[in-house]
């Protein structure tokens, strides 16, 4: 019998918005994957900390998060060599991940390369546009309106067509992007209903018009609803 | 002092996928209002039953969920009047909502009538669509890829832009639209893409390629991904 993979999702930031079952899950599982910095624990580890075992064999998963040398790609072949020797001895292994496992999730370049050979489970978990919400206090969408989630990173002319035909929109992975951001939005008539959310749920959130930021960092969002 | 307004969202259905945030709130909170239909609990209530102490003070909020006798401005305007009247006296009153309360979540009735008066917070819950793409084991989304969340109510000249613009989308709301949302996403070469999933987390989830479907209750929803 070989064991399950487990994408597990931690949420956003905040301990408490774990749920029961990523809590259960964490109790009982031998073995434990993390995406994580090179030295350290990472983000997903820490929010999920109070609920790991000191028992559980645990496997960071160490990533440069630097563009100029991308090891994603072998970092994650590694660990899914690892995870699997783990999963033909039966042993059920759970992977970390920050937000939702499959919503824009680093769980995903574990699924494209396991599940073909063996079983896996996710626990959905809360992500970022849902916490950034919450935290402004400003609904996302209601009744028959229609939301569009974009990479800022993707360029104005795939971008325009999409937030000219939504209601609302969230806006991820801004960063460096955001000047140019600002101007699309400008343009768009939609600069005055966009809110900035950084760190959503954690300490040293911050929540601004968009209009009056100058700077955000990688894991910020963005809120615009007419 | 008056009290607080919370919005709690319980998630899409399995008791176990509330947070522990609003496990903590419910066993403190003096006063609690929940959606149902003309008799019973309704499914947010359902969600949170084990978490909620029996000396809790509850305010259900009769909705008959049939258009043609819609209700929804009347039976929010009383539950509104109701939990105000909590609120100036002091005590906190907490809303549960099925998902999350912000993405198309009932509590925006009541935040649009009392947040001006009375401080608000929300405690986020998971919504459906990751609950869906969770249970299928499906990515919703990755690295640059944009997002539609779409009503299927909407019209199809309001629905292709976005179907052809956005890399994945989630469409709510399907019900009686199916047929039409079939042919829509026939037309774009969509369809064999496109899977239903029904009663997510629930007894009874039904997950199927959209093309073998003929019949999907209003609680469903269908993944769309290139």
């Amino acid at each position: 019998m070989t064991g399950t993979l487990y994408g597990i999702g931690v949420g956003p930031g905040a301990p408490d918005l774990l749920t029961l079952r990523a809590v259960a899950l964490l109790g009982r599982l031998p073995v434990l994957a993390w995406p994580a910095p090179p030295d350290g624990a990472g983000m997903a580890r820490t929010i999920a900390a109070a609920h790991i075992p000191a028992e559980t064999l645990e496997i960071p998963i160490r990533l440069s998060f630097r563009p100029e040398r991308d090891d994603t790609d072998g970092a994650y072949g590694a660990a899914a060599e690892a995870i699997a020797g783990h999963l033909v001895a039966g042993r059920d292994v759970g992977v970390l991940c920050e937000g939702d496992p499959l919503f824009f999730g680093s769980f995903i370049h574990l699924l494209d390369r396991l599940s073909g050979r063996f079983a896996v489970q996710v626990v959905p978990g809360l992500s970022s546009p849902m916490a950034a919400a919450a935290m402004a206090v400003r609904p996302l969408a209601q009744l028959e309106e229609a939301v569009a989630v974009l990479p800022a990173t993707r360029p104005d002319h795939q971008l325009e067509p999409l937030l000219n035909a939504a209601d609302s929109a969230v806006i991820l992975k801004v960063g460096r992007h955001l000047p140019r951001l600002k101007a699309l939005l400008a343009r768009l008539d939609l600069l005055a209903h966009a809110v900035a959310v950084e760190r959503a749920t954690l300490a040293g959130q911050r929540i601004a018009p968009l209009a009056e930021v100058d700077e955000l960092s990688y894991f910020s969002l963005v809120l615009v609803r007419r």
